[in-house]
């Protein structure tokens, strides 16, 4: 472990990822095991760690592997997870929270990842990153269980903003298809818009404008169209992204999670409700443990903060180690792909054809 | 079974239920075995049925005593699950779905249960039944599996309109709150407003209004407020009814439904991927057993709609026997509870508070 070293010339491929370690729920302990779980399977990333650096050092102390990839720096402010994203940017400077993200910005971590306060992250990262030219409304695409080969649909925006404009859920469509190129492998990802049927007339007229524009972007920006989705389409093999605007796109998102919360407390219940359930249970302990694996809401964690210079990826607020694992795993396949250029690229070359003046992209 | 026979003067405590017999996905056996499912349950119940008299009348020849609590009203035409909700009004007199809702309108029926098209049965509702002095939007109420004692939660509007201002919302907490009283034997239901938060300051302006009337109307219409509620407490037992415009209603139950059916996949595909997976599930067959019970949708079958001049019930258009069986418990508790007659005084009430003329009502 270094404290404040040099940090310049990586070598090449190395991957380096700049870690908010506190304000999450399940403290620091959390987030060094799933540091380390990562650490394990990906030789090529390092991590520089923001907070508390006489706690992340004592927790190093007993992982000397990972202790020689991680780069502490201290910061003494925590945002903590009931502050409010106005009081956040006033008085945020110098904590674990803006740091990190400032390690994006100076261009030392190629992604920040933080498991805090979600208003208070989205707000600094917008002062601090700026919005990509042409982007007006940032958004938050997360992965859902899917029966997609990938095992994942993309939705966006998951609240990042409660409003969206026909243009702005055009920018979803565009970000959210790069988004699933890159962290997904999807070639030519197929977009739906959520709605209340599927049908052309269905729902409110700005879904049928934006309807019309994803339509007419499709072979610029490598999408493919698909129409309207419902809720119901959440884990459909027929799509890849859903977008919706952030007020929509939250209560979908919280309402599949708390369903499937609900199934696996049903689940547990029956399995235990008798002795004779607790023996079935244990004789069938594989197949439980299959479906348990394949419904882990720990194995789709991180939020993409979407439109900005910069890669920012929210892991849940109760992430454990594997959880913060996951955020990390995608932060690297992210930055392994050169993710926020190329999405820099993709919003460049539409808001160019917007406005009919060409631009060269590379895939993205 | 009498076709057109007089259907005056049924004994004082007999239910009658108007049932439109066409139109459903799994064809009009599957909502006689529902009737017959019923009728063995509900000593009280009758059946007006409307639809083709010949293939009503053919199933009902084999179930005797079914037939004779039914009465069959021959109806020539059906409106198809694609037809457009304007095109039914136009053309659907002398439907099936007109003739059931009509036996309402007439005093002939109580409620009227129909497995058919969603829009052209509340358009047709509308026009016949006319809405509740007061009511700009009726509401379509669904129940949810909750936590709560009774096993349910009830959300509306889950689609009858796109739209929602803060009056509307007031009405359908009104209006939702009848309904848990009457439906699920809830003394003082607990309101929650849907939002992305439980702050006060979150979400859409309207959000924050329709609150400010909910609360001061908590006393006069018994019911509590208690603030906003996410997406993942559909499930919740700390509240009852969960009110929210139709379009995000919409979004939110088949994003619950569709998370259901995918964790009910995977379970499935979990036990049967191998043989011992197999062996597991015969072993454990009463938990899976008792665990497929309570997730299983065709329980909390019938969306009941609010504000009109009459209760109507939309069953799930894939109804098989079980789930009509639970639209028409559904119909006979509401019958049974005065629930038309309660919900019209609460409406009228709350109408004449919002204009301060006091009204006397009944407990609804």
């Amino acid at each position: 472990m270094t404290i404040n070293e040099d940090r310049t010339n990586p070598p090449s491929d190395t991957v380096i990822i700049s870690i908010d370690a506190m304000g999450g729920d399940s403290g620091v302990e959390a987030i060094i095991g799933g540091m380390e779980m990562s650490a394990a399977i990906n030789p090529d990333i390092k991590f520089l760690v923001h907070g508390d650096s006489a706690e992340i050092g004592a927790l190093l102390a007993k992982k000397p592997e990972l202790a020689a990839r991680v780069e502490v720096l201290h910061a003494d402010k925590v945002i903590s997870m009931d502050e409010k994203p106005t009081r956040a940017l006033r008085s945020g400077k110098g904590s674990s929270m803006w740091n990190a993200v400032d390690s994006v910005k100076q261009g030392e971590a190629a992604v920040t990842v933080s498991c805090g306060n979600t208003g208070a992250l989205m707000a600094i990262s917008m002062l601090q990153l700026r919005k990509l030219p042409g982007v007006k409304r940032p958004a938050i695409a997360v992965l859902w269980p899917s029966r997609n080969p990938s095992g994942f649909n993309v939705m966006l925006d998951m609240g990042a903003d409660i409003k969206a404009d026909p243009e702005d859920l055009l920018q979803y469509a565009i970000m959210g298809a790069s988004y699933a190129r890159n962290g997904l492998d999807v070639r030519r990802p197929r977009v739906g818009l959520l709605n209340i049927g599927t049908e052309d007339n269905k729902g409110r007229p700005e879904l049928q404008e934006a309807a019309e524009l994803i339509k007419t972007a499709q072979s610029d920006s490598d999408l493919e169209y698909i129409g309207f989705v419902e809720g119901s389409d959440l884990p459909a093999d027929h799509v890849d992204i859903i977008v919706t605007d952030g007020f929509t796109g939250n209560v979908a998102l919280k309402a599949a999670e708390g369903t499937a919360r609900l199934v696996a407390e049903f689940m547990r219940e029956a399995f235990t409700h008798s002795l004779m359930a607790k023996v079935s249970a244990a004789l069938a302990s594989g197949p439980l443990k299959r479906l348990k694996n394949r419904i882990d809401p720990r194995r789709s964690n991180g939020g993409v903060f979407l439109g900005l210079n910069g890669t920012v990826i929210k892991s849940h607020g109760g992430s454990d180690a594997v959880a913060f694992c996951a955020a990390i795993k995608l932060a690297n396949t992210l930055a392994q792909n050169g993710f926020a250029e190329k999405l820099a690229a993709r919003v460049a070359s539409a808001t160019a054809a917007s406005k009919n003046t060409p631009i060269e992209t590379d895939e993205a």
